[in-house]
């Protein structure tokens, strides 16, 4: 994320971002960030906190005329209730919420913000979805990616759930197919879940509703696929594409686990049937939208998510993330006051989300934009410094057949 | 990893790294960084690949008479075998290894290292291995932290299988009386596999035999606990502690997965059970060897593997890293040639590892004593900054009691 | 500059920054920052610009009741006048300014601001003066460090004129002296120049008025002095003190150049005088105040500008930076339109700042304050990781005298 | 300095250096490279240190065959005389020298290395000149980039002296056609001065030895050349060309200071003499050889120094780089001891370099070549993302005429 820095807690003026690097010369405006910003919006539907927000963002700095300038881009949403309220229950001032960041953010900081967490709140998301429709925007106009994220799973229900015959969706036929033709409008046909199964989707709603109904809450899974990334992106070692991706995702709130293509269950399967096969490219697939040279290969099964070696094949890039159940419930709980002198029961008031999952979806998209954003900058910067240099002089000798798998 | 930067192919001269910013004033000779450049090292055993490497680091600069000076420390490892070779098998330069890096190298640099994927050597985790051995050494010395890892499933062999109802391990007290005696003496009495039990080792050499025999190869996960972590580390946004380590562990080559606390399992517990309730904590625990303040809080339970949006609680951390079947087999495979015009068998000729778990080990130790020490470096600044201000003037309103979980 | 970042061009709906990484628990409000805001801003007198702006600083998050929470701190001021205007003058739209960076501007990015260079206005120091305010508070409420900068020249009229005895103002008692006293309160008793000295301040004013008077500019030079900073900080190698001041400075919009400490004019001067022996530090003296532990030594004399070996020594920092004359002025300039066809003259209407060094001064203060904090922050790391290591068993042997001057 | 780390001391086992990021396919072997290493050496004649060092540079990694992978190239220069000697003199050992590095580097670490400074010895530049001879290479094969540096002064001995008159050489046309013709062959004619005037050179010359007989030393300045740098190189901001270029040269041991184009004495120039006008540029000019768009404008005057706004303009870059007397010198110094306790007197014992300048000249190269090489590959960033999008559906709308010159 070298190119994006963000602001903003629950209750202060205005929630913000700063976008560097955004090419210049792309038409870019407010109704291109919206969209976005009011997928994230909470109150969506009856199995979403119901809480009203605007989310209005403003654009800063960086555009003239609806085109941009190259120079950064200030993002600004107002917190329209910028005043720490009662949620008329004193108890959670003595008591840190379990599983939250109450407790930890005054061990790091020594202050406690009056809402609790403060910086930890969901609304610093915003700008984040922000700057990921910038990134998004560019991505799409200049390479034809894609990129869509979809609930898969809400507690134990699972759209694709694992056997031991088949312990990765990967191998799953009506999952690779899937991933093909998913897109936004159709996961927002699945409202209020975002599971692109009738059948599946019905089943998550109602697991959600009945956590909800007991004050409770249940974690889940998004998947995401990101289609028409051209090969070559992603660094050899420490910022590997999924290691990257791995830690844009990990830094969303509420996270537990990432896996990329095959992920955990594909620890089960042989090699033999892990790999991926390369076959030679159709004419028609690949970067051709993008500008770039088209691949000659493509692989026949895609178990490594797009990804070999830490850099792109150009295959579909999709991962899973999972989001654990949201700590503030109103269930009551028995925990100690700050100051570890008692144990007590606390109780949150007022209506709070019972599963993130749906709202997840468009932040798990934008950061993922911004990872490949960033990917794409970086070997950008490689092509066109290679693209200058003369042809070599001196050519490989042909004797050089050694491989070797290295240690 | 800004502290870190490393070099090298499989036949290179040598492998290396710089670390930057260790603190002035720690002994530190070779013999602090051997043992674990010697626990990553192949051929320890029957199922482990037996060529021989030797693999003697050398410290080249920021040390003088055994003690660090705060300089950069240059580590050195010779390769023995710095000649590309040929392994007998013309076909191999023919055809990109299925799922292997040789062919996103090419598409990435345009260059065809005559190792195949070149840098994407498993040799480029010993400037990784020997660069967390001194972050080890500072971390132990100074705060009493202890890293271990250990190996925990196998292809379909699980140490501790999920079941429905116990979705996740860290649920279950066997797993979490593990966490808190495992140290890196009783992994090692498990050699050839590193899983600390005698029956699930067992079945997992059997496993790990089997694939062998068959020239073929099988994946499987490595769990690690890091204890007596300062509450406070980790960054609140992007710089979570859980997104650092993912980026990390995603960074070493061949990992597909990456889940902290109960993870991926618990997405599937409800929020009134996941949540870790406070309590205080006892008198002889948490950061007291730390010579930073001791919480006055623990958890009664760890869902939370020890981190709390984003930051540590003092609590063990732990997380799990998937790693996926080796590509490089002699098993046969159907698959096209680099120019697409043909495709053809390929079998890599010679011994391969047939799991890399085991190995691995040493290497997720390394990262994540690498990652601690970047996190405890930055709070460090700020425990340091903030403990030269005066005392506030202004106290805190006591209205202030509202809280809100954000949105 | 890592822990800031900022937006905003001339005529966009504001401009702002956000600073991370500002340690909690300080007391902040908008008080804080509009005095500095209030020195930079135009039309401060009759011979600088006109123009009345009001540049009211807003808070947008990372306190709370008046106190920092230790997060990001978003800052924002308002441009007042949003849109491009016709300036009278449609000749500037078909000729790049000599000397200035419009012609740059669209070089690099292929797009043209309405306004010229867009963001190379000088709005943007705005952002840049509002955070190092933010810093000044930390290091003075923490450190009592001050930093005041002055004017020391405008045109040939010097404060301090070099002369062949003595080629640098560092060996000069006067200026010395001046350093030690110097504060801001006096440095706005010579408004509008800055400059500390009757006899100078009326030439250098007098020097502007001329030029004003003949729609020309000219140039001229700050010279700034840091007290109170801790010993130690700065880094060895590339990121020594005077390097990220340098960096710094010379970032500032229409600077020149950069010297510290004896300058241009030490290379003048014999390395036997140019040396500064040390003598024992007063008991009152260093960074008492810091709680930082005062030094054992302190140097007779000062041609080291504070910094040696890139390292702070306790000693007052100082540095000089030159400003060219301004480019945009109302004198005709004959010259070539953007796209080369033809030349023609080109005469700026309106009235143009015809010296910016008065107004700089906040500039380079703001700067100054960004970098000591920066070299802070990382020196704290270090000393905390420090403290935390156990004394050295081992003892340097005796016979370790050999010193070397290195090559 | 992003794509570079470095490690080394005086008397450590080897100096060595890292450089991420230089693209693939460029031919590289060590005679790329040696020669500016001997350049740096000392013991070049009568002037400079007599020590002899060999300073032979070996290719670690990132290259095959003689053609860069686009992997990081770990190079390595063995230090011959690796243990910390007596040099005779019990007397370094109690006190630091003054105006040196030792005492900081104590108050820094809290260690003593015996070599006194340690880390900072003028080896560690070996480094950064073997790096800086990667980058140059890839400059000239790509850009035809030629960068070239030479003595303008030693102590009082100026090869262009500023008179009230032309108080900047960049008026002077001798120096401009200097400029435009000088190159390393000829500036070697100069040995072992490298100022490329006979007359200049031979009284620095005596100037020098004047010092080394007085057991004294001497400063002086450095200027260097870059030419045939694309347009368009550069920050906008923080990270103007000219910021650093002034960062890499503050950060060179020794520097005091530094100057772009017209420079200190360009601040007494008036405005209409500064600005450089706008002429159409030569067909024959500019950025042919580069491979990027030729420019279609020139200046006709270069006060600017080939920057304008932090951004190149694509004439000739040159800039002054100021050196101090070397610390160490023979001649009798009173100081303090490291305790304070008393005071006594230095004299360092062995032959010691009076004026580090002619050395300086190939690392003033090399980091200019570092800061080049990043501000490229930055900008060849943004053209490469810029290249793939669309033609702007919109136009800017003709009456958007207005010009302003911000505040």
């Amino acid at each position: 994320m070298s190119t994006f820095g963000h602001y903003g807690e629950s209750h202060c003026r205005s929630v913000g971002c700063i976008i560097d690097g955004c090419p210049p010369g792309m038409e870019l405006t407010e109704a291109d960030i919206q969209p976005q910003m009011t997928r994230r919006r909470p109150g969506q539907s009856a199995i979403t906190t119901p809480r009203n927000e605007k989310d209005r963002v403003q654009i800063q700095s960086g555009t003239e005329f609806g085109v941009t300038l190259g120079t950064p881009i200030g993002l600004m949403v107002l917190n329209e209730d910028q005043r720490p309220k009662d949620y008329g229950n004193k108890t959670m001032d003595l008591y840190p919420r379990p599983s939250h960041a109450d407790w930890t953010y005054l061990e790091k900081y020594g202050v406690k913000a009056s809402s609790g967490g403060g910086r930890s709140s969901a609304r610093e998301t915003i700008g984040r979805v922000a700057a990921g429709a910038v990134a998004e925007k560019y991505l799409k106009l200049a390479h034809g990616i894609e990129i869509t994220a979809f609930v898969t799973s809400v507690g134990a229900v699972h759209m694709f759930p694992p056997t031991p015959e088949m312990p990765t969706p990967s191998q799953n036929p009506d999952f690779l197919k899937l991933l093909e033709t998913i897109d936004r409008e159709t996961v927002d046909k699945f409202l209020p879940v975002r599971c692109p199964s009738e059948e599946a989707s019905k089943r998550m709603e109602d697991c959600i509703s009945e956590f909800r109904d007991k004050e409770d809450s249940i974690g889940g899974t998004v998947t995401c696929v990101i289609k028409n990334v051209p090969s070559g992106l992603g660094e050899p070692c420490f910022d590997k594409l999924e290691a990257t991706l791995a830690h844009a995702m990990l830094s969303i709130p509420a996270t537990k686990g990432f896996e990329f293509g095959s992920g955990f269950g594909g620890c089960e399967v042989p090699g033999s049937v892990h790999n991926d096969p390369f076959i030679r490219a159709p004419e028609s697939a690949g970067a051709g939208s993008s500008g770039l040279p088209r691949s000659k290969l493509t692989t026949k099964t895609n178990n490594s998510g797009g990804v070999q070696g830490g850099i792109t094949n150009g295959a579909p890039i999709y991962f899973r993330v999972a989001f654990k159940p949201p700590a503030t419930i109103g269930h009551s709980q028995t925990t100690a006051t700050y100051d570890g002198e008692e144990e007590g029961v606390l109780a949150a008031k007022g209506r709070h989300d019972p599963c993130v999952v749906p709202r997840a979806v468009p932040i798990v998209e934008a950061m993922s934009a911004l990872v490949v954003m960033d990917s794409l900058m970086s070997q950008m910067a490689r092509i066109g410094a290679r693209s200058h240099l003369p042809p070599l002089k001196q050519t490989i000798p042909p004797s050089s057949n050694g491989v070797s798998s290295g240690q």
